[in-house]
């Protein structure tokens, strides 16, 4: 059963789902999944509905016109998409492969719906592990970063990136990427944020004598990682714990919230507000 | 704000939330929550809807009654309910206080919005416990099984129970107080279900040697441990643990297990379908 | 079965654990549990004994004397203890009573083996609370706080206190008071350190937009919330959780990583080292 | 630093760890690690001593040796190995890649120092995956049982195999080669044992309306999914996970307790006793 998915933020008021679920019952469509949640304190209304593809009287295009003058009424941020569209997404890596081929695993096996046009790195580490799946890989290296930078840009529009994934990339986007594909690039930071921003977070975890230490999917804004935080994950640790054992334990905590993070967004299970997500999780 | 409940489950069919929300603003209501799902494996809807009661235009019984036609023709298990009105909760207890010390506890900092009209034991241990929060306690020895389960009948008629917790009381309720309140009593077992089902989970998790011991709440039924789950807790024990260690350990799980488990039932968040329950968590 | 504990510190040597468990043998003491932990950073050795007391040839000060010069030539901290006899705690409480009630429950059912000789409170909400259970009360007002810290170090000196638990206490104590208890003030913070330093964490975390929220029991030190960390315990948050859900969810971490602190430092468990706390866990 | 490790279990008596480390020390050995256990019910003493091999007067040979008188004075169970030398591990996987994919990735990461001579499969799907890591995979088809089971203890035996990991293996090994490599065959079953015990636990669980689902590693016996347990891990599920979610979820549980699994039994941090195991985590 294919889903079309129908994604709404707006100012709150009455009868606002009514609106909603009546208009797909309208063109004939079957609800097959409805989230909602309304925030008392902004006075915002979210939603995701999922309806059954084969029940709709119209096409995307058609829905889409046909939601449009609710939608400008409603003032609202919406997205209306065919579920069984994958997503183009691009992926970053550096000189950690634990992500990528984590990510490139699920997508392999079939758990991740995901087009990879494109893998980029500073490093040429992982091409082999890229390209013997079949997929692209370009080394970008950060020598001149704004050249890095600019090369990326075009790397990025030329592929039609919908959704760019750094996988542990220790590099710091410049704000015109960030603003070019607002709510669209994914970072995993390997810190239960906002403990720990910025560099050698495992180390500084140490020295701090913390007793769990996480990892924090997030997107990326031209803040450094203060950007809405989409899930986290966290594991117990010991005095015993070294350094090292904490960059090891961390790498699963890594895998685990990158993974899901990419999961939600590619569903349309994540809504970003201001600097926070609701995640209709699944 | 105070909220008027609606809890409906029943067969799916399209623009059912419609159908809903439609009411509900027909009416005027202001929806605060919704919470839905739609089981695509046995093709039955559930939902919850939380509405601003004082912008509703019909009272209780009115909204009941203007509901009643829908509910009918969608062959509709439903409650229609005002949050601010207090459940009556009777607790049972035998000689293990942690889970009643508990309840206690979060009834009169109010986290637990809930009458608490009697506590039952089959021992006197807390009597004072609970008299002294000026609650009434009555003992009801269980030497005559038969005369016992009688008495407690009487007894939770008397004082209108809605609701019957077993924190922790050691004897199993038979068929007929089962039959009178289901799906309106709800138990701790101390172990993760269906692990350890029946006697001395946590000596039989020794033995085992497994490395998470936990708690389960459930609706009581006539057949022992095998009610709908409600929530389910652990804790990761390793070899040094001996059973009283376990004990302790579970001690917390069970608290907390039952504590979310009453917090949901008391607030509808918990509908029961056959063998398993679904629970809009908060 | 009881127990003399003989915890140490000192800079590591070749056969350390040699020398001591056969000074423990020489005496003919049988031992229960070793927990022993070289840390290879900073060359330093950690190690808590437990010693079947009924079996030592020596009393507890003669125990102490034998051990004394090898405990000097190895420049070691160490203490030797009955684990019989109880430490006696004081518990410092504010306006919000569910670690003081956790802690009281705790004692009172005997899994936490303590005296508690006093409570004191800014306020006097829990007067009732604390006397019905056969304690001692002091109501200590913080409006003029040298005078208030005065009183308070009289009354910790006055009941021989040897461990104090700030149970959301919401008071940073003086220089002075941290001086003379050095090690042995236990603190509860309401966050998940180094996350949140500070006032009003549950608000933060809310704006932050975090999904796991936490807290952390440490030992107070001048520095607000820098103190070693003796454990933490997080929960999963959603979006729809507001500032007051996570109060309520965050109690229950409050009361989880605060019993389990107290425990494990009552049993000499903990081994402070510099900002970093070895913790042999039970 | 490289280690050897000492691992002992035998009948405890007074002064063992004193003449164990005594032992070490004697040999100029000096420990990095200790860690012992003594089961207070059944009167056994379990050690692991990691021992700095470059302090150490005697090879390992000579080692072993010396230490032999001593081990059968107390009846002992135990090794004396190199840390650095790799365990020859084969693998063996049916349809679902999984846990053979991070096996491969944390060994070619090199966080799992192991050798792979060989991985076996009764279907042909991941000779790819594995030979494009330059290993050896052999396809043994498991329609007539008997003749499979016979050419894979040959296999086993002609490479030497010290540590066997049934990664997601749909066949139940056979007495003979449960006896062969008794407590080196690692299992990975995908429930919470002993929930669920036996074939289509996702599904069962789902039935069952759990809500947590888990994993357990656990040594491979004649008796289905009886072994001793390694490691388990669990991850919360809701009405909501269809049993297809289950099994998602749940692949990342497997994963997750696999690897620890494995990774505890090559660091000889797991010590078996009749039904159970001592696991000395790290």
């Amino acid at each position: 059963m294919s889903a079309t998915l129908l994604k709404i933020s707006c100012p709150d008021r009455v009868g606002l789902l009514a609106r909603l679920t009546s208009f797909v019952a309208y063109h004939g469509g079957n609800l097959l999944e409805v989230h909602q949640f309304t925030d008392p304190l902004s006075g915002w209304f979210f939603a995701r509905l999922a309806i059954d593809t084969g029940t709709l009287a119209l096409d995307l295009p058609a829905l889409r016109k046909a939601f449009k003058p609710t939608a400008d009424e409603l003032q609202a941020d919406w997205t209306i998409r065919d579920e069984t569209v994958k997503m183009r997404v691009v992926i970053l890596v550096s000189k950690l492969g634990h992500c990528l081929a984590d990510l490139l695993w699920r997508w392999r096996s079939g758990e991740l719906p995901i087009d990879i046009p494109l893998v980029i790195s500073n490093h040429e580490d992982f091409r082999e592990m890229t390209e013997r799946e079949g997929l692209r890989f370009e080394f970008v290296p950060t020598d001149d970063k704004a050249a890095a930078f600019e090369k990326m840009r075009e790397l990025f529009r030329s592929v039609n990136a919908e959704l760019i994934v750094l996988a542990r990339y220790m590099q710091i986007l410049p704000r015109e990427i960030c603003d070019e594909w607002p709510g669209r690039i994914i970072n995993i930071h390997h810190s239960f944020l906002p403990s720990f921003v910025g560099a050698n977070p495992y180390k500084r975890a140490y020295d701090r004598g913390v007793k769990l230490i996480g990892a924090t999917c997030h997107y990326a804004t031209a803040e450094l990682d203060e950007g809405p935080i989409i899930d986290q994950e966290v594991v117990r640790v010991e005095h015993f714990h070294m350094p090292d054992d904490l960059l090891r334990l961390g790498r699963d905590c890594e895998r685990l919230a990158l993974a899901r993070g990419v999961r939600y967004h590619i569903h349309d299970r994540v809504l970003i507000h201001g600097k926070k997500s609701i995640v209709f999780r699944d």
